[in-house]
């Protein structure tokens, strides 16, 4: 999560925003160290191959260039879809604390519906008609109660949960870019959502979605949201990565029962039995999530670092061959803290980071949820 | 709840046991405290006209004579059907806890099955073809894992876990008396339980069950095991009075996850929200229920007083008029607790007992759980 303030990006600094985004080896963890770091996004840019060679790489990573930012912004510009950074007041507060909050989200819609009060539903894409008829009403209700329904314009449930909230307003968190929707029979379907609510994706314009997309995509209908319902949720499906997300996200799950003869009820109903709380009506949604919403947003309090302010020095301190290998040595496949690595090495919490960095640039390291990291 | 022993009645005492709980106005709790007043069935027998006088009856309530016990046990006798008391080992030992058992079951089949780990699986009579099959699968595998199924004959949920528990051991508690099994098509069900199994009555032999027999029957569904399942329940429906008083006995209440559409599933998926445990299998049931079973059963320690004991002087000290009004005044239709009656009326409890045994007896007190008594 980066420290969010309320000013809009300039031109520039929203285009030095996208180029960086989408750099090779550059996720919404890498941008938010980055930016911690450099405080510019444009500083950052122009510490790229220097960090990518110090951390090995063989080949700098490749950097967008001002040239193809400039034309993803024309082409977003001429499909009706506008970026929204991090730092700006239309981003949705709720998504904006989650620990890799996309730096920019291309929307399209009606940007207000992203500051209301909202609900996930998901659930199976091969739902049954009484799965998808409950979904449907469901989000009519929940609708109906003033929440904005958050999904993914999947099959079957999510779908259901889009129309039955179309007229009060829906989210749909998509794999792709905005010129390749998936399914593409759901092409309408995401025009009629930017009536009165928003679609929403943190892919390149034409990026058609692959698998790996889906999971990473779901992070977004949970962050975006204070609860997630789950309708029918198969064993090992996508709905229960939402579900597993929400919950590290700190957001309420729900879970609507159903027979433990279908399948498509297996994960669903296993949901329940780890505490998920029941959902037979929107009465049960809203019960729970009111006090939510009543409470004031308020960003974490585990920002792990001051951020950086004009009077310090811009740009991390270099580390040593020798404090480089220190760390690299401490680092496997295993996800390990950053605090253990910065305890265990003996180096300077900046220093480590650096290093990670720069690991991280040359597409050696990964970060995961927590302050995790390893070696990819 | 009675003081249990494990010695058998005489023959006669038996005799006086049934002629007892067969006589007007007394019920469970009433031939528990005319136990606990007078020790012996035939002391108490003997007292119940004055006692009904004292309480204000018009008329002296019935009493069962001997010969109607003796023909009673002569049908039963030649029916298969044995009575076993509370104070006997054949009488199952978590019904023994509950504050209302019956004094005497009338049974048949294999006794055994009555001191074996038990399981109540209770449901709707006009169940779906889901429910059925998926209550005749739990009833096998928990019996498959060592359990008695418990459940009450009725048509849907009830015979589909008779049924599935058949050969491993199931035990069926009827409203009615043993030769007026309901509903009657269930006659062959009975028989193929008491095989290897019990069919259980607390009812005179021709007994024909009425609409208010069947909550009272429900009692010793869960009274008999250390958990009740409920399948399919709708709202206010005899499946939740079930569940309701498992939860007053102390047992587990578990529920069977169902579609939100199904009217059917209303009342057991309302359990989930009330915080009981969601089953899809087996395993759910038996992992909760285990660490239960592997307690020793401890007979309650809120027996609120000493049971009587030879030496000290059978039958109740007589009230005076100026006590029995006193504590009438304080008595209305709304329940109240026979300590606060003790405390507002600074009676001694031998005697605000007394009076109300008295009442009782006259057919003008209720009594309800947790020491509550009314008039009625």
């Amino acid at each position: 999560m980066t420290v969010r303030a309320t000013a809009h990006l300039t031109d520039d600094e929203r285009l030095d925003w996208l180029r960086l985004i989408r750099s090779q080896n550059v996720g919404p963890r890498t941008f938010h160290a980055l930016i911690h770091h450099y405080g510019q996004a444009r500083d950052a840019l122009a510490a790229l191959p220097q960090l990518a060679r110090r951390g090995g790489a063989s080949a700098p990573g490749r950097i967008c260039t001002r040239a193809e930012a400039e034309r993803e912004m024309a082409a977003a510009s001429a499909a009706g879809v506008t970026f929204v950074s991090l730092r700006e007041p239309d981003y949705p507060l709720r998504l904006a604390m989650i620990d890799d909050a996309p730096p920019l989200i291309a929307v399209r819609g009606e940007l207000a519906t992203l500051a209301q009060p909202t609900v996930a539903i998901v659930g199976a894409r091969n739902a049954s008609a009484a799965g998808i008829k409950f979904a449907e009403r469901l989000a009519r209700e929940l609708g109906e109660a003033g929440l904005v329904v958050a999904s993914g314009l999947a099959r079957g449930i999510d779908a259901a949960a889009h129309r039955g909230s179309l007229t009060t307003g829906t989210v749909a968190a998509i794999a792709g870019g905005h010129n390749s929707i998936y399914p593409p029979e759901h092409t309408a379907l995401a025009d009629a959502i930017a009536e009165n609510g928003v679609v929403l994706s943190e892919m390149p314009l034409d990026h058609e979605p692959r698998a790996r997309d889906f999971p990473r995509r779901n992070r977004l209908i949970s962050g975006l949201a204070a609860g997630v319902v789950v309708i029918e949720a198969a064993q090992r499906s996508g709905s229960l990565i939402t579900a597993r997300m929400a919950l590290e996200q700190g957001r309420e799950v729900f879970a609507v029962p159903g027979s433990p003869l279908d399948p498509r009820c297996e994960g669903s109903n296993n949901l329940l039995k780890q505490g998920a709380a029941p959902v037979t009506e929107a009465a049960d949604v809203t019960a729970a999530l009111r006090p939510i919403f009543e409470r004031p947003l308020q960003l974490s309090a585990q920002e792990p670092d001051r951020p950086i302010t004009p009077s310090e020095p811009k740009g991390p301190s270099e580390p040593s061959d020798d404090e480089r290998a220190r760390l690299v040595t401490l680092l496997g496949p295993t996800p390990v803290g950053i605090d253990d690595l910065i305890r265990l090495s003996g180096l300077s919490p900046a220093i480590v980071r650096t290093v990670l960095l720069e690991l991280e640039l040359a597409g050696k390291l990964g970060r995961h949820g927590g302050g995790l990291v390893s070696l990819v």
